[in-house]
């Protein structure tokens, strides 16, 4: 948790950010739901609690049951939740009052809980512009749906100011979440504060740790979830937990393979995609292949070294203005260059990069906004996070999947992810459907059928002229450097 | 995963224990609705899977996307699910079809999910008994309301059988899940199968290596937060993860304590109440107290050996036809009367635990159903699940927290975890309300207010002549054992 003044000044900002929203008296209530717990198996045995991640961005209150209103015209701040009884004592220890609780965050005013639903009633009724987020949890969804009055599909979608009829008190829209709202939320977000920097830094370290004791533990006849329960246990013992389920498999070739049965075999690939969520909630997302054997084979090397070489690429590229799909277009053509040398494909690298053939070997893109969330503010809009106003999603498989595209900006955090897989069903239906213009060489991708998949990612931060790594730590990534720090 | 035998058996089972709630061709569906990717911080970046525990049950499968509907007139199964197509397959790997999961739960019929909702609604147009268990997850009741057009709360409520207006299509009762089936399904996952306690069995190891690593790991200077990354990570490597957020805590006065950001102090108690989930999903609950300085003090040797018999008395008094709220008040008494020679309580032991004296103390239960859920079934209704039709809950703190009362039969699995705490909050409480009825010693507990709290669990298998404690090893309990076995 951060001083009182981050999340006070952040909520300043978001109050003239919204300014142009409406003229004066006139701009509504910017209201922000807090989680509640969520049931694993069944409710009261709930999962690791979350908190929504704007909301923990503007109002820091870690905990469930708590709801918080900025009143745009009056410039009133009111945190609400309910302080404990002796109950909540007994099973949960003494708790500071919701009031100490508002102090830290240097809310004007606090509430109980049932004050936010007749105070978001009243502005309903009053005919007020009602502006929020659109929910992420079903159980938010339900919430705003009754709350506002809208059909739960609405209150996950972004329009121009939402407005309730004051006649009928229904939903005059389908989509009833703010645009406004959410485009104010993102500027700032993507923009990321020396605090929050330290945060992801420290994530990242958590990320090296975790990463580290895999690659410690990675030997023929282990078993992948033994090593999967290593990297996990250090992300609770130094943070959260993950930033996202482990992905570790043999079976590269599966971007996100969350089965973990079998056991480390000789002469095979192990990828690990996998971050760490500080206890402040901040994400790291990192990926590295390693050789089962303790040595990559020829093969496996000529492709480790075009991705090393692509991420590397991708590092150097970035930089304020710069736009990152540049990025991702320059990295398709290193690789489409690599793969080329080795007789996979065939043709001008550019038309090769205009045809996406990338996309066969790559079918994602280069990399995503990590903050708060590792793929950050998602739910707010993939599109409206990860694209300018002037940018278009492309069609073509793989870059069409590029989640960050937009012009980079000092402050901010970026993955850099390149990764070559050879996926037999995705293979076999472009040489079907000749998808690839003649561009790719079957025959000689047919030894590759079995080779699995190789992702290396690192996470970037934008500086002033360039960019720098995020962690104290880089994880081991030139092929020599990982076969030495296997131990055998 | 059991063979399709055992998830056949238990439909056939099902269907024959609903014979009863209508005549032949007027029984109606029953719909299992299985769960769905719960969202951690946003859609996508879901918390780890966990099936509806039910829906695991009786169909076996354990990934989201799937619903299941037994006719109870024609016998006619059916599993609902959707085949992959090349977009899944690149990002999770080819995966077997609907079909043949279908076959492995010998479920008669596979069909893709949106015949599922047709059928419901056919049935519902037919006026046709529509049965269901109340739902869990906020997404299966938003599911469920909209599918059955009834309001979320009704979902979530069990009442006698439940029918839809044919007319209207409208819901006709405020409580509209199935009694019946709820009744039914508890009846039978109260009472284990073999193939089950062998997985608890599982799972009862894996929370035996979770407390030795914390014993282990357990010094001065250490963070609980280590602690808790160093189980929990044993769950992961070898089973499914925790079976509910650990507690680990110093101040073991807090019942269900999940901060973790103390370290660990001389002289004082660590109380670690943690447990694992199999693979196959099925849980385990230990809990033991430790002395953080590796011996326990004078004073915590008093209490812990209460604690300790306690526990003991319990797992002797465990048996078939024996009620367990009867041996909840033995320990009640058993308790009373150390704490009596103690000077803390005075008065009959008979007359202390009729005024419930015992819950000042033990303001929970002596134990709970465990099985596929930790609490098991917790969310059928507290009530149809631990207590027989002739019991009702007492009033009383404590001994009204009790979450199994039923007369014990082979085959229940049940926790066995007595513990004594000091909570300022609730001793100040009891004083100011003179709610002890003058049995207890005020004065001479006022040295105990920060002596924290200790609970020793154990979980118990009902056999045909007694119990056995469940798992191949059992954690050092007695005094002195835990003393030999902590690291100094």
């Amino acid at each position: 948790m951060f001083g009182k003044e981050v999340y006070a000044g952040r909520r300043r900002k978001l109050l003239e950010l919204m300014q142009d929203t409406g003229k004066e008296g006139q701009r509504g209530i910017a209201v922000f739901l807090g989680n509640t717990d969520a049931p694993q198996n069944y409710r009261g045995n709930d999962y690791k609690f979350r908190q929504e991640s704007s909301f923990l961005y503007y109002w820091g209150i870690d905990e469930p049951g708590f709801a918080a209103i900025l009143d745009m015209d009056s410039g009133e701040e009111v945190l609400y939740g309910n302080d404990v009884d002796i109950d909540d004592i007994i099973w949960m220890g003494p708790q500071p009052s919701v009031a100490s609780k508002g102090e830290r965050i240097g809310a004007g005013r606090t509430a109980p809980y049932s004050e936010f639903f007749e105070t978001v009633r009243k502005a309903k009724t009053a005919g007020r512009h009602i502006h929020f987020l659109p929910a992420s949890r079903y159980y938010n969804t339900m919430m705003l749906s009754q709350l506002i009055g809208c059909p739960a599909e609405a209150v996950r979608k972004t329009s121009s100011v939402y407005r309730t009829s004051p006649d009928t008190g229904s939903c005059n829209t389908e989509a009833a979440a703010s645009l406004e709202l959410t485009r104010a939320v993102i500027s700032m977000r993507l923009i990321k504060e020396e605090c929050e920097i330290e945060e992801i830094d420290k994530a990242c370290e958590i990320g090296y740790l975790m990463h580290t004791a895999a690659r410690q533990a990675c030997r023929p006849g282990v078993k992948e979830q033994d090593i999967v329960g290593i990297m996990e246990g250090v992300t609770i013992s130094k943070g959260w937990g993950v930033s996202f389920t482990t992905i570790l498999s043999q079976n590269g070739e599966t971007l996100h393979n969350h089965s973990h049965h079998q056991t480390i075999t000789p002469g095979r690939l192990l990828l690990i995609d996998a971050g760490a969520e500080s206890n402040t909630h901040y994400a790291s997302d990192f990926t590295r292949t390693l050789p089962c054997s303790g040595k990559f084979t020829s093969r496996q090397r000529d492709i480790y070294d075009i991705v090393a070489d692509c991420n590397e690429l991708a590092f150097q590229l970035a930089a304020p203005g710069i736009p990152y799909r540049e990025v991702h277009l320059a990295v398709a053509a290193k690789m489409l260059d690599g793969l080329k040398a080795l007789g996979l494909v065939n043709g001008h690298i550019d038309d090769m990069v205009k045809e996406g053939i990338a996309g066969l070997f790559m079918p994602h893109g280069l990399g995503h906004n990590m903050g708060i969330d590792v793929h950050d503010m998602e739910d707010l809009g993939e599109d409206l996070v990860g694209y300018d106003d002037d940018q278009k999603r492309a069609p073509q498989l793989g870059f069409g999947s590029l989640r960050m595209a937009r012009s980079l900006r000092p402050g901010h955090v970026i993955t850099d992810e390149p990764g070559i897989y050879f996926i037999p069903a995705l293979i076999n239906k472009w040489k079907a459907e000749g998808t690839d213009h003649g561009m790719v060489n079957y025959s000689a991708l047919e030894p590759y059928l079995d080779f699995g998949g190789i992702r290396l990612e690192d996470d970037l931060l934008i500086t002033e002229d360039g960019c720098r790594r995020l962690g104290p730590h880089r994880l081991p990534i030139k092929a020599e450097d990982v076969e030495a720090a296997m131990v055998r």
